[in-house]
């Protein structure tokens, strides 16, 4: 086998014209999966996918309905006997396109401007899922496979996150792998490819709040019972301490706090407090006191309510008030803990004068891998080769409950990368792809693939 | 003139029909005034009004656009020189229907099923203004009037109920009477004919708070800036002690109590925490401490949050969280200094790392008239005959700035009565009439006008 090294950046300009002339065809395919009017373009998207796994020259190519969603599968064998096995997930659903009057050109037309290229799912995921596609055309064309591929393509990732994992458990002996590769991850900034090595787990669900029997005249009630709305705030209000602290009892304890050389590594990132503030756009910064705003980020949970409503708009009492509430876990805590705990401190701090409940609560744990695993050390070889500086290891303050999941049914690490970048407005209007950011980052997933051997999966130390 | 008292009950059945046909065809109009749809019924509603004070002898009807709005009015002259004024008031606009599937049968097909009659507007209020138009009928054919009549039929009491003061204070010398007769009150119950001589008044508008420049993506940046929902709910929360009071400093200085003859009168009434539990249909009542139920609602200021709101649906952290805030106000209170004290202590309770405002606030203070006044005790004279017991005297929760505005730009009394009931489903699905005490309605207003003389118009200790 040649040395990939020796032409790790000559990417022919023809091969680039037609893998962008691709990934437009598959980004114009509306495939949203919140929108039940688009069901029809996730099938279109999936077909989209199995007639690109056919021209790679996969085999045993399925497409499983589950729970109305495809899923695409399909194996890739390498001609060594016995070689390690790398699954490929990519989710092909993107996110709605919000006011289209924000956008510069329509979401589902592509269009290139300057080195970007724009459209919904450009970065998120439909270009990464074109750059796996091309770096496998670049080592199909450089040789025979030393390592085996297979590929799970799901279509709710943007809408129920955590639907795949019911497909990942019914489907274990199809899926079984050494490793699984997620491009989903992004990079921390321009310049600082990233392997993200955990994420916060979550807790999260409605507080349903019901007072009154129907909607009440504020007029001829208000003062006579209490109403639904004042009682939330009151609970809302009491889950935060002045300072920002969440005030649920047992909180914070025992977490696992980073390791050293974790904040020491994130002390040198350029993540300070002036970028947060420049991403924000608040008046200033707030939250627990004691840690910078990246360790707020990546270490120390939360408490965050992003939906609160009343039942109706018209001036009355409503016999309802709700809000979302989302724990963000760090490791050390228990999502049902978490329950249990929020259950005992709501039921001491609501007045009985209404009724409540949690609805539609779930959760999971946060994720850590090991960023330090033989193969996830071939990924930083890659990516440092094509970048000139070693990769950020990166935690996210969002979660990425996939990482989890492959862990828990497959027993496998995920490598967490992507080539996605922060002015890309993933799930924002004028979504894009910043073309030269993802020629690099086809090069380093070719150069990944070739640069595994069978002696990086061993690394039985990654497991807990 | 013959002693009306002598028939005051026999009224012509065939009479009763074709008033009745004239109010379903009135009804069958969706004059809906919040809808802009509907702009042409409201239209069509000021016609028929037009058509109907045609009919009754009126003279010189004009439909004048108030802001987009028909204001019908119109003199019906008697034949007594100086004879005084009598100015009546209603509102020919409707609610919006809400659930159509609530409705046992379509809101503008009106339907009589048993003694009720179903339809939008039925009760609120084309029902009251055809009882006043029954009711003129009946003492035009008795003989010749001998006081003056004129009319304000106004269209946006449903949608923005101020409106109106702004064609009041323009029309000043148009509309110039020695009374004011508005049948938009109801009564507390069935059987409890009610004159209402008081109404909260109202401070109110939205508290907007503003944080991060764009939504967030809360696992992302959530526990780096203050979330304004939090900052909001902490706000609304401070508003409130533990046990219902208004935490507001001085919100409770000066009011004026109610005089000792309406405390008993209250407690006299079957308004009790029963009564109240049952309406409200919550799992208890609640409240300012040392009142009963019906002193919080007609006596005592309340602050109410009857909407509260992100700017998205999204899982995000939104740059903004609103709640609509009502005050209501009692005598003694001023709607300029609740604000004034508002704006004092969200300063002080709301931390720098948001932006907030008041916006759209407006407000009217409460509204107390004599209900001893000679006009009133003749109202009061009426009532009893027919329902054979004085009326309850009361005050309502709500707020009717009509009799504030008549008062501030016409110098003169208003009269609050009418025959909607509490069941009668106003404002709700299945709007309705019941058709004997409408009857009844009809025969105390024609009482009334009949009863009336030019000394019951002197009312000197009347006026503030």
């Amino acid at each position: 086998m040649s040395n990939p090294k020796d032409d790790k950046m000559t990417i022919p300009q023809e091969k680039i014209t037609a893998w962008l002339e691709e990934l437009m065809d598959f980004v114009r395919i509306p495939s949203i999966s919140a929108d039940p009017q688009h069901r029809n373009d996730m099938s279109k998207a999936a077909e989209w996918l199995i007639s690109r796994l056919r021209k790679q020259g996969a085999v045993n190519i399925e497409n499983d309905l589950f729970e109305g969603i495809p899923m695409v599968t399909a194996d890739l064998p390498c001609v060594v006997p016995g070689a390690p096995v790398i699954l490929i997930y990519g989710h092909y659903d993107v996110q709605p396109t919000g006011d289209p009057e924000e956008w510069l050109s329509a979401p589902f037309d592509p269009q290139i401007r300057g080195r970007n290229i724009f459209g919904r799912g450009m970065t998120d995921m439909k270009g990464q899922i074109m750059a796996l596609f091309a770096a496998l055309d670049l080592i199909l064309a450089e040789g025979e496979l030393n390592i085996n591929f297979k590929f799970l393509f799901e279509g709710a990732e943007e809408w129920k996150g955590s639907l795949v994992e019911g497909f990942i458990r019914e489907n274990k002996e199809k899926l079984a792998c050494d490793l699984v590769l997620n491009v989903d991850a992004g990079m921390i900034m321009k310049d600082y490819p990233t392997i993200t090595y955990g994420s916060r787990g979550m807790s999260a669900g409605y507080l349903r709040i019901t007072g009154p029997g129907k909607d009440l005249h504020c007029g001829e009630y208000g003062g006579v019972i209490l109403n639904p709305v004042h009682a939330l705030c009151k609970a809302v209000a009491a889950l935060h301490d002045e300072e920002g602290r969440v005030a649920l009892p047992g909180f914070y304890e025992n977490l696992t706090p980073p390791p050293p050389w974790e904040s020491e590594s994130m002390n040198s990132l350029p993540l300070d407090d002036d970028f947060f503030l420049r991403e924000c756009k608040a008046p200033t910064l707030w939250g627990e006191p004691g840690y910078t705003s990246l360790e707020r980020c990546w270490t120390r949970p939360i408490l965050e309510v992003v939906d609160i409503q009343t039942g109706e708009m018209r001036p009355s009492i409503s016999p309802t008030a709700e809000a979302f509430l989302i724990f963000r876990l760090v490791p050390g805590q228990s999502p049902e803990k978490i329950k249990k705990s929020l259950l005992k401190y709501l039921d001491e701090c609501i007045p009985g004068a209404v009724n409540w409940e949690l609805r539609d609560w779930g959760g999971f744990s946060a994720s850590l891998s090991n960023p330090y695993s033989p193969a996830a050390a071939k990924m930083a070889g890659a990516l440092e080769e094509i970048w000139k500086k070693p990769p950020v290891l990166a935690r996210s303050g969002g979660s990425l409950p996939m990482a989890r999941f492959i862990d828990e049914h497959l027993g496998v690490q995920t490598i967490l990368t992507g080539f996605q970048l922060p002015e890309d407005n993933m799930h924002a209007s004028n979504e894009k792809l910043d073309i030269d950011n993802w020629i690099k980052g086809i090069a380093a997933l070719r150069l990944f693939f070739r640069s595994l051997s069978a002696e990086d999966f061993l690394y039985p130390e990654n497991k807990e």
